[in-house]
């Protein structure tokens, strides 16, 4: 017998979904909102600091923002006019309340809230040197660094705290601050992280997604650039550039698998992306089969675009639960459910007999896929033919994409023939990175100036790896207390 | 501002799953993966009861299966070969934890323990009758009506006790029982509520819907007859048929809405016949349009049918969110927002200036579908074709669906017109009732024997209703006292 | 290492108190006040049922009153003017809360509520007919046996329906009763356990003990008599005696150790006869020594009336913890803590070099008192003289006294000699049970005639044994499931 | 109605105990028997932080010791052979889990914990300078100022840090730090708080009072002298005296309430300077009485000390509840109730028709004198002639002591005559402060060179206070955000 979790273990995760709003007067309902259209960035914790009248407002939770941030007193709970919020997804512990963002700091300059979604890739050197010069640490986050360097920081007013502490640090992030009288938001030099702008009557919000505009009503305005910091408040909207320019480079994996198919990306709708995708799956693969059969979610708006570019039908073949808890325990004594997923059924009405395509959006550790396919063999299916829509993942991520050591992905250990017999598939294809290219921008990878961060995929880092290169193996802070 | 609650609340709900398992060494394990296979039938709590060595072990909690049953020591809590289970749907207030099932009585026989899915629509009668017999009711459910007939009458062995019991019942109901060394399943006299049998090696297991069986790995054997009472012991199976032949009527909401799209009945795939559901609709009332979109998830299989016989491409033009949390605040203080809902979205990509054909898979107070409609003609639909793929609601229901009383049904309040103005869509249409029989049989109602529970959609109720035809207006029992 | 309880272990424990109020438009705050004064006799769990406009209300908790019925919403969850309350004792492993007092059960009659202190003798035996009749017991404890045989009467109105079960029920015990109309209180035919009448304005009060007058205010009216039924209700207060007379036999351990000192028992100060107590010890046995020192709480108003007869001064050699938790884990490792208390310290600097008379109200295993003598030892006294205010314990209780059994009993394993060199004492008195007699009366035992139930010292139960006498040893019902 | 706290609201109170030990294999079941027996220093909550293997363990909880640190598997969640701990006694609002000591840190020299009782006089002048300096605070504790300066300090190693840390801080201290190889304790320069240093076997322990080593078996070594700084490490202890000589003057209220009966202070039973107190507070004011009654707990060794002097019988006229919940309801509408405690009871057996003199240890804010008195005359006392066993309470404390404003001090707003008349008494009497002096050190109070810090009584300040002094008018820390 042995405890497993029946997450997607053989998916991607993005850490955090961050949004913020000011300027309304319902401000923590629709950050509440904003959050739970943010959901599938983070499902761990999720917490809210609103400012009302010479006082911030906090709120923490494990769990759903639908589960958490309830009650009809939550406004009084959480009053004001301005407010941040973040979701979170990776666990550390039981004891992680404290690693809940927004995180807060009584600074010399007022008080000063801040979330963050991403990773800084020099935060273990820098944080080292804020110990020596006698900070106290009391999280394990990335975004306390970047809090210590503000706190730090002799520059007034609060906007240039920020800058100098952004002219410290690395890698990718987007941040959502807020204070007794301004929300700033600030995207790293490249753009790696999403944020964008929008607006609601007379009031500002962020976000890390359009879907969270869509939910309370908002509308689009645009993206905030990379390395831009916006800075609202009462007066309006400021925008600063304080760093020298740099071609921007957006996490690729926003298209692949992260955002919501009804959010927009640099204009583009993340669900006719994905439809692309199959296409170009289809057209570099081409095969005869019976049915198209999508390892949902995530795998049916590419099994869409498969179907409608070769005509083969899309069917339901595989059943998603919506009832996935916690943990179970498996059965050790009957042979064939070791197998089963507590998350998908097979539908075998569908599959027996036929040849089957299945399409997902992308394999990492391949242990699902191999459940997945083996169920669908168990129904009856006589061929199976198993389609990425993204690249092989040969290569590990740095700034906040919670992903397996290279030892662990499945494309970094195995040839294509390896990887099919693995999977125990007939055949099996991943989309090219060209393909994807063209998918997302109608155009093949420029080598020398890709569009997008793509390391994952190519090997090619957009930033220097400060914490990775130096001596010490693991960039996780060796805290010596346990959190409580 | 004000509360609500986003659940599907324009959908009729099942009330109950139950399952049991007899001659197998991970019983409660087993039991703990069918009621989630069943978790779809009821949300809202579950209980497990085994037994092992001359002693009954139960567990009950509020929530879903995988959030509760959890715990590497599961099989030392709830030991055994044999173990029954259940998940209730309806909540009736705070303090019904005694509200759970399985339930228990320590009967002149020895222990037994019950769980049910249905109702008894003679319950209040005999209960009145009970009480003034000086039976002491613990629960205010009709499940403990059986378990006292049960155990006041004088008959020897249990099974006796059981099949007295079902002589004085009313209604729609399959059950199964635990006992020191018996598992029993039983259905009503017209089958209205499903029981389906399997055998994992030498184990049986007896469950609501097939796809219990396949989460464990059992074989499906048969469904219990209407009126059939099986009894499983260490001899084998035994079944029984007390009651003098009637026809059977299974209740066609199984088809419809109630059963997973992988589950089958009556030998019949249910996403097959709901594929057929969408291929009668688009028949009976053909159109032009530009897409298919399916209200998800219970529309999909209805609109990949339509799509088939079509032709219009199938979109996923609304997203179904996975986190829909307890509760939320709505905001008061942005228009446009009251009509969002926390669980549905649009996808303004694939909706913007299109003819769109919506499927549902059936309407009841419209509230929900209304919301649907209007969030995509805010994402830019030129037209909106709303489809039901089952017949118009015009009836309640007493044999466990927990529907609005009659004034709340929709379709029991306005004609054809008069709905889809409330809707606001250019048309409506819904399956007919003899398509919905060709969809399942192959062939139109016979209205003299038709083959289901149509009650739903013709008024035709397949039993007496003592209970609803005496004096008293409501079947709920006024219990004297709150329930801790 | 080991855990262990730190509680009284060597002493009695009573069972419940008992609370009932009649008249009074803030019924459920005097209600939990008169609990709160009668904690000392259960610290387990507490409930409160309260009846308003034809509903009964109830609420349950584990832990203390002043704990568990708070917030200002009170008067709004127990509303009404009558309600009753009871405390409980023991426990019976963790899945409990169905064993909490008071229950209900919804009679023909209409509902009906509770709460009993005291022990059936015949409950085992009448359990097991009813049972055989068809009832359905939902706890293990006596008092549903009651309840089921009130609720099987045929007779009306409840009034007789209870006394149709007290003439079936033996054992000791005082019940109070709430129906829609009545408060009944009830003391069985030797009134074994105590319960008082009382008046506060225009309402009656039903208690276990007159503190629980005094923190409301209430007068005392007088003691219910034994075998009596008292029926309150809007015409008044109304007696009955159903039963042939008997001489009453009123627990002598409630003078003994049960009772609050400043309560009044058949007109006695529990305070004062207590100090009686210490003086006749100090008569009965007298000796030289340096100081008084009571095991506190229970031995101090003896040691004061011990140092009043003798002149010795009385000193607080032992200090007592208010903040006992629940458990602690022992070290190991150091020798001298294994005898150490969590509840109990020495006073070093009273006991040093002192010939100590040590005088506590009883001694039941010893195990506590060893502990003790030990202590007072180690903190340097040169003597130690231990007397107990009461007779040897030699005879296990079966009226509602959760005592160990004989074999475990201190007194009845070994004479005095070797009670005295087990507890490592210079020497160690009891008081006589004709002591303890002049010390309640002023005149010895009657032993053909006597006063009191003294079972415990004497072996003189007063009534028969069904449940005991018959083959099976324990009474304990052996449940075949466990509560949840 | 109205909500209240039936706690001791006419007491002074002390803020902490704090204990630390080193060098014993079961350090933290040690540290939570060491807790226990200081729990009458603070109830509110408790903390332990031990050492084992390059980790610091933490664990903090509200409630009592030995309802917290429970569970055979204690050893496990706090390993180690040093170990710090920590009873809190003031709240600051519901969310001050951080709040809780000890606290931690991640300094450049290593980890350090930090546990502390008392008060800087400082500390918010301090705490603005660091925030000017970019430090972050995550509580609003005194003991997280000495941490920063300790954190910034530019020393090494950490002794050094320490030292500069208590150059700069002003007030009544003691406190107890923990780092990977040492254990370290510290006292004010005028020794305001209390410290002493005691052996277990080769272990060293530190605790605020003597019974922590008691119930733990350790011998009392000596008190930490005041200015003191101790290093226990595995090379033993080492005495550190940084600081320039100053005339100790401890904390009178240790004697007079704070410390446990059975502790010794400057090698002096509190005990026995409790009842001195009684006999000098008999000699100055010596009166006709019946019975002397304490007010439990506080004041029954002055009055066995006092019933010594005189030969009037000390008895039992007040019993106190051992189980004091949270919060009660109070009834409204019976007159007499409300002067009704839920923590005292009268007895009236022992009052009625005496003349009382009522003894308590001290008098504050004088409601519940009031309420006591008022129920011994509902008792029926004929007189009441209250004794306080400390001076008149005039001046407020800044040194760690939980009291009122000026303005609510009893004494600060009447004279004698008014008091007395106020509290509803025949006579009242105060310890005078010579009287006090005598009692501890057996001669008056030498007003050159007082020897204690007597402050309120005497309104002799020891030490600066710059916070008070300072233009704003609290000290407490406006933090601009809420404690989650």
């Amino acid at each position: 017998m042995s405890m497993f979790w029946d997450h997607d273990d053989d998916k991607p995760r993005e850490e955090c979904g961050i949004f913020g709003i000011f300027g309304h007067p319902e401000a923590s309902i629709l950050t509440t909102l904003g959050l739970h259209a943010l959901q599938h960035r983070g499902q761990e914790a999720c917490g809210i600091v609103s400012y009302s009248e010479e006082r911030f407002y906090t709120e923490k939770h494990m769990g759903l923002v639908g589960d958490s941030f309830v009650g009809d007193d939550l406004p009084k709970r959480l009053p004001g006019h301005a407010a941040i919020g973040h979701n979170r997804y990776s666990t550390q512990g039981k004891s992680a309340m404290r690693n809940i963002q927004p995180i807060f700091a009584d600074l010399a300059t007022g008080g000063c809230a801040i979330a963050h979604n991403g990773n800084l890739t020099n935060a273990r050197k820098l944080r080292q040197e804020l110990v020596e010069e006698g900070a106290i640490f009391q999280t394990t986050m990335d975004t306390e660094v970047a809090l210590q360097l503000i706190a730090k920081s002799p520059q007034v007013p609060l906007t240039n705290k920020l800058i100098e502490a952004m002219g410290r640090i690395e890698g990718g992030y987007a941040l959502v601050v807020l204070t007794g009288d301004k929300l700033i938001g600030a995207r790293d030099p490249i753009g790696l992280r999403p944020l964008v702008l929008g607006k609601l009557g007379d009031a500002y919000v962020l976000a890390s997604e359009t879907c969270a505009f869509d939910i309370i009503g908002a509308e689009f305005v645009r993206e905030i650039e990379n390395g831009e910091i916006v800075v609202i408040s009462e007066e309006g909207i400021e925008s600063i550039t304080p760093f020298p320019p740099r071609p921007a480079r957006p996490c690729v994996f926003e298209y692949v698998y992260f955002s919501r198919p009804d959010s927009f990306i640099q204009g583009r709708s993340v669900y006719d992306v994905r439809r692309r995708m199959g296409k170009y799956l289809a057209d570099e693969n081409p095969l005869d089969a019976d049915i198209i059969v999508p390892v949902p979610d995530g795998g049916i708006p590419a099994a869409i675009g498969y179907s409608d570019a070769t005509g083969i039908p899309f069917q339901l073949g595989i059943i998603r639960s919506h009832y996935i808890g916690r943990t179970f325990i498996q059965p050790t004594q009957s042979g064939r459910t070791k197998s089963v997923s507590r998350k998908h059924s097979a539908n075998r009405a569908v599959l027996e007999g036929k040849r089957v395509v299945l399409i997902d959006d992308s394999i990492v550790r391949g242990t699902t896929s191999k459940k997945i396919v083996q169920m669908v063999r168990d129904a009856g299916a006589k061929e199976i033919h198993f389609r990425s829509a993204s690249p092989p993942i040969k290569h590990p991520d740095f700034y906040g994409i919670d992903m397996p050591s290279t030892e662990e992905l499945f494309a970094a250990q195995y040839d294509i023939e390896e990887m099919a017999k693995e999977l125990g598939v007939d055949s099996l294809s991943f989309l090219s990175v060209d393909g994807l290219y063209r998918a997302i921008d109608g155009s093949p990878r420029h080598d020398d100036v890709p569009a997008h961060a793509d390391h994952c995929f190519t090997g090619d880092y957009p930033t220097p790896l400060a914490d990775r290169d130096s001596s010490e193996s693991s960039k996780e802070y060796q805290l010596s207390f346990l959190l409580d």
